[in-house]
């Protein structure tokens, strides 16, 4: 019969061993490993082997009594199901993610990760957030904390609230959705504000990380939201698309005016449903968003991932619409709770340069060699990172094609390729 | 040119090749190894690296032509597409389970197969089960039977009928469904009794093994059903939640009072639909249930295991309800016909206790340590075993937290046992 501490032991070096495990950059450019498909390199971003959290990396604390006398089988007291979508953050030097944490009871709630260098040795801190509910009435679900450090001082963290739909009793699966806002200093203790007051629900609401110009230029500074009104979660109706709204008190914030920036459009990867990411990054050239879109499949929604950019002096004006995804999920990402999703709401700017940048006295004008972090989950089950630099993503941004909307147009574009290609060879 | 008896030869070693591959339990507390994930020991049960039953385990007899003039392809002439839920029971000391097969006409009908040691070994006998359709329509399927020995010196098996619904003549995918009821003593020959009597579509039916009061006394004993009413298919409707009924006459069944004793909730892993599983377990300290629950995602429906358990002296009252999911689909599992499925209708209880239970002399009071051989299918695909005990199942039943309905309680219920596990280290 195996000693009870050993068994104990051998789970705790289990632990620390998936915890500490090395990531790699997945392969490119070669036949495929095991799951890993076959790609050639992007140019754009690189995705990495293992996902950096799941479900196994939550602390043994949250789940295991490791009281002898009351777990015998030692067994897991409280399940975790997945940990995704993950607001991001540099904070006092370390790589920083506010993740979704789903127990086996569904029920999600915010922890705490923290990573060296953003890429593994990821670990949890000791307890999961404590969410007040504060003046609003208590949730039965929160999700997908975005992360804006505002230049008011504060880091808010914005995020989806859910409540059974009580005009709906006896329907058990509906649910209306709000956007929660709270804010701290710390990460420890967090001041709930009021819920962003909207005629309609909201989800993937977001905190541009700047004040700007109220519309009533007598009342100053305003904050700023990305916001996406919805009917429903499956069918967002009539409302969609990625909104921005302006409101004077964070602490009682509300949509007066709505006005969509980036709509969605019939027969592109955001035909269903598309929603602001994280907070967007500034950068001499413009603003870079990115951003999730939705289509319908006869195996359900897919999610990908998109980019956009908008003008330094407008975040609300797009100067550039790169056509199609961004990043899609692959090889294992397709599989798991909810099959065909990659969803971001984090991502994190490295403050100092990289030194190697090819583009460097290229006569390209300055380059931003920053790199960036972003977190993505696949299949609401794990959460990945891929890493890139600000100058790839204004690349990206700027010189991908635009969609012309018809299958005619992107022929056109593809010859268009192909006889620059061809041109240069002569 | 291949001679077509070595064709034949080479087929029949393979087959056989599969049939008696050992099992092994699935590698706990280890890094992950190709498309198994990483997982660490829950101290609940044990899955095991391949499924018992899949479409290729069903007898070659069934599929090829063995005539070489008739054959001369050696070509499968009936194809089969599935081996899933399956109706479970210890029969003339073998573990034996009645399967749902499915051919690759989607026509699924029940085959008896048997195993020594219930891991592992399944062998199908060798014709599939004939069901009469008894003084019933016809049916166009039948499906997830569950067998219960009941004290009347029976062994019934209850199952799923659907015939067409003829009130939407054109919509060709319109399905009845209610509850097919029959016995047997050998499981080869069926006695078809009446089905169902119910005034709305009935699946999920379960025999309870013992009698019970009937609700007019002077009736004496009633056989007692569970019930899972409900209004079509995918929607459940109104009607949802498991019930209980109770009749005199188990050839002329009828529900005439219905009460639901498992009813569905606002975000839970049984927020859509539930149903039970197999019949319960008695045990000294109640009975032990087995029951799926179901969620809407973006990509479809999500089914997953769950337990509760009722008390002895009245199988109607909850006495614990661990919250969340009990297993849940993971790796290849996810992946097959109908995605993100994990359901079960059979488990076996061993009649002798095992002799090395930790808990033996704890002081814990009387320990039973029947070992319990849990099958499921994954993604309707093929079947699984899990093996755990009774008492490792009482043990998670009563020490696991009910689930508090809301993020908030879960966190709290996770920072009580964070303080808990740093009050030992003290």
């Amino acid at each position: 019969m195996e000693l009870w501490s050993n068994k104990v032991a051998a789970l705790r070096a289990a632990h620390e061993a998936l915890l500490t495990r090395p990531n790699e950059p997945m392969a490119e450019n070669g036949l495929s490993t095991g799951s890993v498909p076959f790609r050639l390199s992007t140019g754009i971003y690189t995705k990495y082997k293992y996902p950096i959290l799941t479900a196994e990396h939550t602390p043994l604390e949250w789940r295991y009594d490791f009281n002898e006398q009351d777990n015998p089988f030692l067994m897991q007291r409280i399940m975790m199901n997945a940990v995704l979508n993950a607001g991001a953050i540099l904070f006092e030097g370390k790589y920083t993610v506010v993740a979704r944490v789903e127990g086996a009871d569904r029920k999600s709630f915010f922890a705490v990760a923290q990573s060296p260098n953003g890429i593994d040795n990821w670990r949890f801190w000791p307890e999961p957030v404590t969410m007040p509910d504060g003046n609003n009435a208590p949730a039965t679900n929160v999700y997908d904390m975005r992360l804006t450090r505002h230049e008011d001082g504060w880091i808010y963290g914005i995020f989806c609230v859910e409540r059974h739909d009580e005009t709906k009793p006896f329907d058990t699966s509906a649910a209306t959705a709000a956007a929660g806002i709270a804010r701290t200093k710390d990460l420890i203790h967090w001041e709930r504000l009021d819920d962003l007051k909207s005629l309609c629900q909201q989800r993937n609401v977001v905190l541009h990380p700047e004040f700007v110009k109220c519309e009533n230029e007598k009342m100053g500074k305003c904050y700023a939201l990305y916001t996406r009104p919805q009917d429903g979660f499956i069918e967002t109706g009539k409302g969609g698309g990625i909104g921005w709204t302006l409101t004077p008190d964070i602490t009682h914030a509300e949509v007066r005016n709505e006005r969509i920036i980036f709509s969605r459009a019939y027969h592109t990867v955001y035909e269903v449903k598309n929603g602001e990411g994280p907070a967007p990054i500034k950068t001499a050239k413009g603003w870079l968003h990115l951003a999730h879109g939705v289509r319908a499949t006869a195996s359900g929604l897919r999610y990908v991932l998109y980019m956009y950019m908008t003008a330094l002096d407008d975040p609300t004006c797009v100067i550039a619409r790169p056509s199609g995804w961004f990043l899609v999920p692959e090889g294992y990402e397709y599989i798991g709770d909810v099959m065909n999703v990659a969803f971001s709401n984090g991502w994190i700017v490295e403050e100092k340069p990289l030194s190697n940048s090819p583009l460097k006295g290229e006569g390209r004008g300055e380059v931003d060699t920053r790199k960036v972090f972003i977190y993505y989950a696949s299949a609401d089950t794990r959460l990945h990172v891929a890493t890139t630099t600000v100058e790839q993503l204004l690349d990206y941004c700027l010189h991908t094609p635009e969609d012309g909307l018809t299958t005619s147009a992107s022929v056109e574009k593809i010859k268009a390729l192909v006889a620059k290609n061809a041109s240069m060879s002569k």
